[in-house]
């Protein structure tokens, strides 16, 4: 017993160091051996309006101790279901390093990071940071066979270029298009007035865009919005905290009113969990000097946590 | 005229001492003479994450001035009904005194308070707090007849005992549920991964609870919701503010997204109010560090007071 | 090219000083030429519980440069339409001139503001402040013929006067519907106790006022809602931010729960946009202090930017 | 036994209603018996930059039950003396009646207030507010005898009129010196640009003032600097909060740096209450929303229960 | 009379659009006349630790609006003089453009706003953003003849390189040095830890620095501080706002404990404004987001004024 | 090369895992191979006033990460010198496991952690928590020989027993001094009003204590008042957050208004580290929910990252 107790840890959330779900840390990414790899990529010169988002990993990591209360699996009683039973091994490998003025090179050290968990078989998890980190992720899938993306979003982020900025907050969709192993897009939650111009939206459906806005998406129900997803697709999903209503997720760079509530995304990723096999996830954009309850990381949190439930339940973890 | 001024007192919500809804404070608990007894249990040694409850009577009683225009009544035009007219007596008793360190003697003190209100035939009313002060406040009804509870919560509370604490605030209402003068549970809104396991989950049904999400009780509605509390069952109600949405009540020490909103609970609360006998009420978890906007404290306080004009207004007050 | 720059500017919403949407100053009132004029009034002696909504004009309007991304027009995906092109001028005038101490001149510099917007031909907006700066700004439409109020508001705000007062932030309807060239009153959202007393219901409806809750309203929808302001009648939209539920505007003196979400607010403007002539706004009660994520100035601008687009989008401009 | 507790009670700073120092609340103003009498001046419609010191009452009040401990007097190690042993009775008044709007009614009130005060012959202790609480303070004494004025304060406060103001929170000390009863004004802390222009300093030279910056009484010491005050004058205490540096004191509506440590004030009253009769005193401007950490609303309850302590002191009471 | 008042307005500092100073605002840069060009740098990618500076220049701005109170000059009681008269016209020239995830553009357009300001032979003060926008400003001056730089910081920034960078926060003093009409810098406040490794301090003083701590700089004191500068050197001042101490100013990304006092900079600043010629000032690293009170930046914006007021005293504007 | 750079890590303070420092984590207590052993105690049920210290470890540890940038050891210009070399080795060993409700289960477990670090011959570094974890802490040293606690704190800490707590925070120097190995205590910082009563000094005193102000230390100087430590004592370092003064420490439970400044605390540690053998410290009452700007977590960090410095720059590491 390494800590000397007799009688093992209560390790209630407010106790231990915040890695992400008080998972062990591995710095070594040549020695991975998870089922998930957890990356932060603290990046957010891309943003547009207010920074911050470089502190999205460590608030987001110090959010997820509430929901590690030392249990074996996290029980459900709606789904009545434990999900991430002990048998689901997640790690969390730290943070890609960040060269502050230099995007190119921060965004590859972000790739790096991606590639070495897939390199260890592991489904990479990666916390933002600004949106433009999707860039280097979409990038390190290159030998991983094609794949459609979900993106939930307030944004479109299809801008091509503006002033010579390609690699910004408000481009990475459009990069993700331009990769020729990314089969299509389906982006919803989309809203109000952005940086993204009409042409944007019509290079974005031109591309294969499926674009759907709250109200839409919230006519068809989760299930038949996961439907609109091709059959058979693997599925990586981007998360943009701004996906939600700024009444649960203020703590984000560019707010808009109108966002998804809770169960509204929740139920879409399980429905997609269900259907289709994920196989990358990044959730972006969380910016806690603008959370002053924690409300917007506790809810990033939540969701990862619940989407990975719901993965490895499919997978037949239960 | 006390005070001096010819024409009365504007009294607005900004002045004066703040007892709850600017009642009169007793702090002779042996001299009550109310319809209600306001108390306030200040402990939050209970509390697995965030702690500040402390400050939550304090909170509360300040919101609640927000509601004392000095009118006769609050006219409700939607029910187009005056609640709490002047007919209706409530007196703030002041706070049970907290012996740092030591939760038993706390919880004693609690227990004491509550029992002068009964004593006084008043309706109490307990502020907390952690939800662990609800032990205190059930112990306290041992000699007055058998009763439900109706719980209305994000988390179920019914660990029973884990590294020996038996008292703290994932325990009240397995604490509560062996109490012989206790008929059952009504646990509504509990949701999410808590420190509740399954076995906590199944023997609370086995005790006789009956457990609703915040889903499973939206799709049923408050009417019918209030119809599964047993006929003729005198009540006591018991409400965490983590219950609600994080978004109109961030300022508590466990928030879960996916809560209640507003109606969903006055509603409910109404509707049991009309059909129901209540005889004891807390309201816990406000932490106003976590509050920022004070839309928790507001949140508290409205719902107090409504509740209050409900009961009283089903008593004949009009 | 003023700047010096060869390629134009990128001009990035926390770029540059704080006009309303970044259009252009004219401190000059005698030269207005615009089809809206932007005034700020940053009066807030009228309230009766937490002040600060001096600030509100200066917030909304550093709000608003989060939707000024240099784009001509803002383009709405949902609506496929281009609100606000470069044909819809808009200017801001600054702030009316505001005397501590004194509520009489600050409200006449009030008046004198929207009376030179008037005389411009332009639609006045004036952004509070508190409430009671709805008064001068009814007063300046004394020559302008027959028109009818909309007000989307939380509270009634029907007082006729207590210990003297008749120009708080809780008379202005009244002192509204006196006027004889205000033809009626709709009044949507009002919910809750507040200052005004059950005969200010009474006096409202026997001056014409028809009064609705958010759940009156939410069950009949924004179409049923708008058809309810009389055929043909001119409409001067007043619109106190704590219509709106406090999660998403809690930066507000008088929050009260229970309130409209975004769509529902938006949807009922589009609609009276596209049926009726909208003559004059006013947004009141936005109090940054309390709005420590931005979330509420975030969402006046929005909505405002909105509304404008809505009304010269009927009016032609697409 | 009240509470009913059998070995009295803790009573822990966090515990129990707010009333100054935990004292007494006396509502009725002609039973006044006591020392001290503390009243509250919400007034705040006289600020020319951030207003909140409405809830200056409430947030000294509150941090004033951080020095109740429930001991018998305050023993100070430094000085080897007990302060504010049982031996002095202080009541808490409660809150003048504020009128929104009017703030001629709303100082009327004040005024009464502080007469209640001293026709119980109780020493006035008013926490405003702002600082044009202090005319009507000032006012109240017309029957009381000569006396000179103390004021330590970041701003002279010496405009006659601007715009028609007279009694906004920059005219206090002009109104004073204009009192045939008040034989003249120290004036210590003074600094920095305001709305006191040139002429404002000449005319209060002229009326009698003495004036001395930060820096020029830093030199002088509290000592000397006490000594500048005339011998065997009675004197008033006004004390606005911004006298002290922005670093101990933010939440004020117009901070100024440079100002005062707390060692410099402490001591220049503890000099004064050693060798003058202190008859009255304001503290002002203390507006808790600008006030995260709470230090402010601690200072102003700290200096003030100091500052009660040395003159009781002076006057016997050990 | 453009707003139609009679009696001019009394424009409170909450009053108006926020430029510095309320100043007029001048967006063409070819059409400058003034004696004082204030210009916003908004760019903050340097950052290594907390961002968010990017809002400095709209705080400053704000801030700023506290010492407008439409008076003719500041009148200064302790220096018995009028600072800044109507005969010193002040400019605000608004923003630099800049562009997300591109330090090398941003930084251009930094330096072609400082050029414009010294082509209208104003003298140019830019708020920042962080640090690394003085290396465009200095770029700027390259054909304004030699000239010594005093900077008043807590950290060195004087990294040569480090992972390619060259142009972040903690590099702006090397790339000055490297100029050759930079003859040397005068280093003060400098403590602690930070980015510059003994290496640097070392090149530091081999190219000509002169490297004084706080503790340092405080025993020699303002005037023999100013006397290190080599007499007859034309000054440019760079000013971090973290060379103050976090009590002051907290609102910065790395603040560094054991930091100046408000006099000890002030009284620097006056000694070389009348002993030297200053033609350039910067004004860094206000992150509003971090200053909750707004203390940093009524710091920032008095520093400056009274800054400015020094140096036209000094050219004989009185 | 674990992470696959090729040029190692950048490792800006806000990438990366928040141990202290950035140092290695080590959960087997059993395989400690340190220098120095840094434990949270997240513990902060002994609070009297706010609580809210269980966020202390975490928090400090976050800040702790400004002062890690990589560079070999930390470079200080004024004492010339690099502190913490490569050959320090400080291990971060997480925290000691909290049980609600459970004070004396609580303290054991940190009592066990303290225990380890001093089996592994490290120096124990113990960030709390309330002051209430001394007492394991010091317990910890039963046998490891006689030694001298220095406190520095606002607060004297030497209550024996009230309402039967002996081990809340107001208690640990009383139960300090009671030990047998504890020679004496210098008490530095102790001002104002607290829990202690007179008797507690005079107990103090009678028990071998040396109790000074903030006024008398500073009277003294650094050298001075570590002189007034036995010679050749082994010194145990208990420093509360509160010593210093609130307008850098704010970030605590029971702040106390004229404390001391950074570098008088700094000087004395320099001063005892060169002159005495610390063999332990414990930095306790960070409340980082009061810290809005951070200051406080970084102050925390900053004196113990120098302290450090100084304890092994005297045992020869440099």
């Amino acid at each position: 017993m390494a800590h000397g107790y007799e009688s093992g840890r209560l390790d209630l959330p407010f106790v231990g160091i915040s890695t992400f779900g008080k998972r062990p840390y591995q710095p070594d990414w040549s020695a991975l051996d998870a089922d998930v790899a957890v990356i932060g990529a603290p990046f957010d010169f891309g943003t547009q309006w207010r920074s911050g988002a470089r502190f999205g990993p460590r608030a987001v990591r110090e959010a997820s101790t509430l929901f590690s209360f030392g249990h074996a699996g996290a029980y459900d009683h709606e789904d009545d279901a434990t999900y991430l039973p002990g048998s689901v091994k997640i790690v969390d490998m730290g943070d890609a390093d960040i060269v502050h003025t230099d995007t190119e090179k921060s965004h590859a050290n972000i790739e790096t990071a991606v590639r070495a968990a897939l390199a260890a078989k592991a489904l990479p998890v990666v916390i933002g940071g600004d949106h433009s980190i999707n860039i280097p992720c979409i990038r390190a899938f290159d030998d991983q066979g094609d794949f459609h993306i979900l993106q939930i979003d307030a944004h479109l982020d299809f801008v091509d270029e503006r002033h010579g900025v390609r690699h910004g907050h408000g481009n990475p969709m459009r990069r993700a298009a331009e990769q020729p192993y990314v089969t299509g897009l389906t982006q919803v939650g989309i809203r109000n007035v952005s940086s993204t111009a009409r042409e944007g939206y019509e290079d974005a459906r031109r591309m294969g865009s499926d674009i759907l806005s709250v109200r839409q998406a919230r006519k068809l129900g989760a299930q038949a919005l996961s439907e609109r997803i091709p059959a058979g697709a693997r599925v990586y999903v981007t998360l943009d905290i701004d996906a939600f209503c700024p009444s649960i997720a203020p703590g984000t760079g560019t707010p808009s009113h109108g966002g998804f509530l809770y169960y509204e995304v929740l139920e879409l990723l399980q429905h997609v969990a269900q259907t289709h096999d994920i196989i990358g996830i990044d959730l972006v954009e969380v910016a806690p000097d603008y959370d002053p309850t924690g409300s917007t990381s506790i809810l990033a949190a939540q969701v990862l946590l619940n989407t990975l439930g719901f993965i490895f339940h499919a997978r037949g973890h239960r």
